[in-house]
């Protein structure tokens, strides 16, 4: 697991670095990027924030887009940005270079069906591997929270929702909510798990996760009204419901007229960071 | 200069929009974005920031990655980012496909060579058909404030001093300060301009029209001093050093350890917009 500086940028009185390493749970190189806070420069230990990007993404989406550094650097919160998938010449991709498939597209599981199973293990490298490497090496206590978009709000939601000791809250924008009901998610689930045989697949489903999780953890999400992929591929309407059903309290704001893009991400990350910063403190 | 919306994303209370529209300067089709704040919803003509790029970038870069919109919809600011040189199949381009010359590398100058001459006229585009068409098409006001980065950052830095009267203020981020004394600068105006003959180069150089530009502008420049292009291309001591000897104040900050990045621009652009919001509202 050792690992390589890549680049570097001064950001906000912090540091935005991007990091190569051997990961043993992928089998292949992994970039991630992190967001050094500038109270770590003074010598400081700082809470990190875990953010899981979308379809099509590697870390470079939000640390680029999303305008967070500014209020990281005020809150004092270091955050991690890993890639969407496994890369590399021996990772299998979709033999139709699907978007939604193979490279760029994990959806945040470990793959039990060949090609896949061998490196497509985001699941593992997200909840241990990625954190375990983080902690050793960088100035960061182990307190963790876990925020994402798109395929990267449902991978937050649903690693938190399986290991509620080891994150303080949670948040996601535009989350594919109720994966076993999207064709995005069922796409993904059947090439990387098999058919549904109404046990696997539901282990990746937060709508499914909400009534066995405990304890409760802080949720929160925003989803856009004009978001193209709503009615479709997201749901929040099956995640509120199920949420009531299991009695789990979560904040869902539907924000009008936003989309699904890092517009729409940029222009409420200061109410995540705040909120995830609330039960960093307590 | 009939225009066409092209996409239209709300941030911050506002909207991003991507618009094209055929130039008669440029001889093309061109794409411009616009982010319109909030204050213009409700019936507001509000001030406009015009944003020069610079070289590979489009109406995106800036867009997307300085965090702007949240400062300019709390300072009822709209901002305008034109394309970094004409576009389209027509247009000549570096038969080597170089990044500094030809697309993506227009200089903001008028060319008068060939084969540039007939599509390479940005510095007419950016001073008089675009915001004719902006001040047309959209509610805001005829103050106008422009700046930009790096080859945007001598842009802005020439177009006000050339117009003072058309800006109520001009700011930069590591501009090409002395593109007379620059290889790129050299580069791109032996082609666009023809040999340097002592006049028709100097029209287009900052450092050079210093001294002849009255009334005087409010100026900020920042330079990060980890910039790679630092010495070579951009030269802040030679701006600084045409300053005082034409006794035009300006201020000029060099950010110690920050590059020559979007992460740059992103940490000090809020400085940028309270700077100009002072002047428009003077």
């Amino acid at each position: 697991m050792k690992s390589e500086l890549i680049s570097n940028n001064k950001s906000f009185g912090g540091w935005h670095q991007q990091w190569r390493h051997t990961s043993d749970d992928l089998h292949c190189t992994m970039r991630f990027a992190i967001y050094l806070p500038p109270q770590t420069e003074e010598g400081e230990q700082v809470p990190v924030l875990y953010w899981l990007s979308g379809l099509t993404c590697t870390d470079e989406n939000f640390m680029q887009k999303a305008g967070a550094h500014r209020i990281a650097a005020e809150l004092g919160i270091a955050i991690v940005a890993p890639d969407t998938s496994p890369r590399g010449d021996d990772v299998p991709d979709d033999p139709n270079l699907a978007y939604d498939l193979g490279l760029g597209a994990g959806f945040y599981v470990n793959a039990t069906e060949p090609p896949w199973h061998r490196h497509y293990q985001m699941y593992d490298y997200v909840v241990d591997e990625l954190p375990t490497l983080i902690e050793a090496q960088f100035p960061v206590t182990q307190q963790r929270a876990i925020a994402g978009h798109s395929m990267g709000g449902h991978g937050a939601l649903v690693i938190a929702l399986r290991n509620p000791l080891r994150y303080s809250s949670v948040s996601a924008f535009s989350p594919i909510s109720h994966p076993t009901d999207s064709p995005w998610g069922r796409k993904a689930f059947s090439n990387y798990l098999g058919p549904d045989d109404g046990v696997v697949w539901q282990q990746y489903d937060a709508c499914e996760l909400l009534a066995l999780s405990t304890p409760h953890l802080p949720v929160l999400v925003d989803q856009g009204t004009a978001d193209e992929y709503l009615s479709e591929q997201l749901k929040p309407g099956a995640l509120l419901k199920a949420a009531e059903q299991a009695k789990y309290p979560i904040s869902l704001r539907m924000q009008p007229d936003y989309d699904h893009s890092y517009y729409f991400i940029a222009s409420f990350i200061e109410d995540h960071l705040r909120f995830h910063a609330q039960y960093f403190s307590a």
